[in-house]
């Protein structure tokens, strides 16, 4: 095959349409992680998330803040400023914002202008995460990840990466679990994993999408097999995953031999919370929470699963790089992209993300 | 406070859209200082000036010289070409160019095409500086600044920074001193300069703007302090900033201690020219002359002010960069941008640049 | 000569506008060297060309294979994937791809899709070169270089840069030698160069430009004087340039001592291919292949030019870099460039690629 029709060029372009992709706007009214808990304190940090250059930090009180980092003024960034009890201090002509993003001094002038402020978004913490809504409609929702983040029945270990690629394709990712005999090859993957059966859940609940992978018999490899005892058996490996909302999806594994019978199996499990808050269009922070219920007491097995997760997930980090890379030094319209019946979810999703994206969501 | 209204977000682009930006032209038909004369020999030495690529050196009888740097057969930079006697020889096929810009030689050819030449720019000296014309006008106008640069009454010291921001930024600095109490707090700022009383001058002659900060009584800085032995005295300290042209800028102050009778005050000055060149839309060469009028044959106190002041102007270098970046990373119409009663000065300096960046300076 | 006139930049625009400039599309129906034949094996390498990323490897059979680098799946490098037997395996979901660019096994799916695969380029070896066809033409043209490049009877070395400048520049470059008294002036350029007589032909062919150089008597440079034996002798030096296709320029030289009667001058030569592949529009693949056809036996010989002519050619380099990097500096509309009577098969040249570019070559 020497040539690439231009009927599948076309084809693609129109398919990618309804999908979302790296023009398609942030979807603003949602949860995402800011950071980890123990990343705000007494000092300003600047961090930006759907694109806009926020300056977070503690109130002496403890609370988290989240503001616009850019003063009002003359543009000046307040996270390079001073903190001054719960008020930043403009670092440039001394402007004065309270945690609410108000301008309550301005010092070349007798009296303050009202009414001028940087924008403040709402925060929430839950456990190891703290959480923050950019949009424009209440705070109200619910925080897509439950609370078993911060239970002691689920000891945990954190990670976080900086992406430079769209939160969009790390979400098809952790949507197509095939990868993982390929790109994992040398980590947690196994060759049987890529043709193990699945299934999914589209519809159940309107922008929650469901994959399920049965890879059984199979051998663990060392990051599963080793805390769980079942090194060098059949075993049965059971991996959901589900997107929650464009800034939470959580893979979670069910593990067993298969020579025990199935009255006396443990429940043995582990949940990876992957926390995906787009910088910009083509960058993400992405960070890990990722739990068990097994060797609760034993911090030697969080050390283990940590490091050799981190190996994995460093694995998605340069891989996705290669892949956003690859997609701006190739023109559009002399490429095509096809899909397969594995990225039934992942295609789902970006439909509905899409779709939510521009106002319109089911 | 949580949202920016879109009202505020309007009314200040409406605001912004007669003040001179980012985007507005460049003033041609003015001064700009090219560099300090030393800067310039019988070594071809490149500079980018209001965007345009230059070579400078100085002919065999000490003239400085500048030209387009853009050789007109195959765009060969004569800065990296060979000075002979007072000619440029290009680097690439030799073609020759005499002090004028005019092409004197084409080694391929019997003759020389008649006309055909690089732009040359008039080039002025006046003491330590080099000042170019980059405008169409006849370059007939007065130099921005008066010959006390090369006074000897007025020793001196020099300096220079290579500032990635926005010229116009640095204007606005130069016209709202509120900023030495907060952008220079440790260096010389005082908390008290951001609320002195100050008056502003905005008409008695077109172009120029004069903004005057009385701090009385005031502890002076070590910088100013020690030199004038007002350490631990009460002082005054009263700084007049002119905008000169588009190219300069003075900053003025004299000091004296409070505890002397009026009649007996020495008449204790510092001056200092800020010459402000755009390289770039977003990055300018900031030249500094700082003279003073007392301890005159004292080196050691020309060596101390000189160092203080780096560290004060290089506040403003990375300040003003910090801006630049916050600028840059915000999306436009996202944002809003109000000015105060201190910025009266600086609006009226960006309405006039606008205007004669337009061809329609009054 | 302070100005430059608006007429001269308005004629500069209009000469430029039928010439072959950044802006005008590759020839892609044209044998480009892809590379020298060792840098193809059985590993993976990732090659740009035409603005094309392609993954290069040879088959166990040793038969080189060109790919386009981007899997139709999720777009991750074949070049970042695992060659097995002859075909690859994606790194990120495994899809496989045979020699021709077919997808032949999609792990996740029971059967593969039919007629999906990435783009195949005929590709053609002939001693050290790797040729290349990306047009959409049958790649049943004659390869640009004649069968000397692996002719025993011409000992050869070869060189490559990669040079961040436009291949046009390049090829104008060596259409001009008159750059030899300056540009290389203390490699292997003489002053006599310069104002040397020379003859083009410009029509006999089309499509193909040619410039004879005759420079007696001259002396030679080490590089030609010292494996000739002409060093301190009156010589001459006849150099032909010829502009073959837009992948490709020959450039060949005699030497003869001027004191040998004219039936025993021996027919020494060198011949250098210069091979030209666009990697982008501003940045070139750059290969050199030169040979001669006397001292066969001397490898001393062979590496002594070697070494000086890499000197030379770093010379071009780093001089069509600064003007690529001058033009990408200066605005448009604000310079023009002349052209002398020098300049003639350059500009030939530049319109003939010009029309070929836009389907119209004559």
């Amino acid at each position: 095959m020497t040539s690439v029709s231009q009927k599948m060029i076309d084809a693609s372009q129109r398919a990618q349409k309804r999908l979302a992709g790296r023009d398609t706007p942030f979807v603003t009214n949602c949860w995402y992680v800011a950071g980890f808990s123990w990343e705000f304190s007494r000092a300003l940090r600047a961090r930006t998330i759907l694109g806009r250059p926020l300056v977070l930090y503690r109130t002496a009180a403890d609370r988290p803040v989240a503001l616009s980092d850019r003063c009002v003024h003359r543009s000046y960034p307040l996270s390079a400023s001073t903190l001054d009890g719960d008020t930043i201090v403009c670092g440039y002509h001394g402007l004065r914002y309270d945690a609410d993003g108000q301008c309550v001094e301005a010092p070349a002038l007798q009296t303050c202008p009202r009414g001028v402020g940087v924008r403040s978004y709402p925060v929430r913490e839950q456990g190891p995460l703290v959480w923050i809504w950019m949009g424009e409609a209440p705070a109200d929702e619910a925080l897509p990840i439950g609370d078993w983040v911060s239970d002691p029945a689920w000891p945990a270990s954190q990670q976080s990466y900086h992406l430079p690629a769209s939160y969009i394709a790390l979400h098809e990712n952790l949507l197509d679990l095939t990868h993982l005999s390929f790109l994992h090859a040398n980590s947690f993957g196994t060759p049987d994993f890529a043709s193990a059966p699945y299934e999914v859940d589209l519809e159940s609940t309107p922008g929650r999408f469901v994959l399920t992978r049965s890879v059984m018999p199979t051998r663990l490899p060392p990051v599963w097999a080793e805390p769980t005892g079942l090194t060098g058996r059949d075993a049965a490996r059971i991996t959901t995953s589900e997107f929650l909302a464009p800034s939470a999806h959580v893979v979670s594994a069910r593990f067993y031999g298969l020579d025990v019978p199935e009255q006396e199996r443990a429940d043995t499990r582990i949940m990876t919370a992957h926390l995906v808050t787009p910088e910009t269009a083509a960058s993400t922070h992405y960070f890990i929470h990722h739990a068990r219920n097994f060797a609760q007491a034993d911090p030697g097995v969080t050390q283990f699963m940590n490091d050799q997760l981190a190996v994995a997930f460093t694995e998605d980090v340069v891989g996705l790089t290669k892949v956003e890379q690859m997609i701006a030094a190739t023109p559009d319209g002399d490429f095509y992209e096809i899909s397969l019946n594995s990225d039934r979810a992942g295609l789902a999703m970006r439909r509905w993300l899409f779709q939510a994206a521009h106002g319109a969501a089911d």
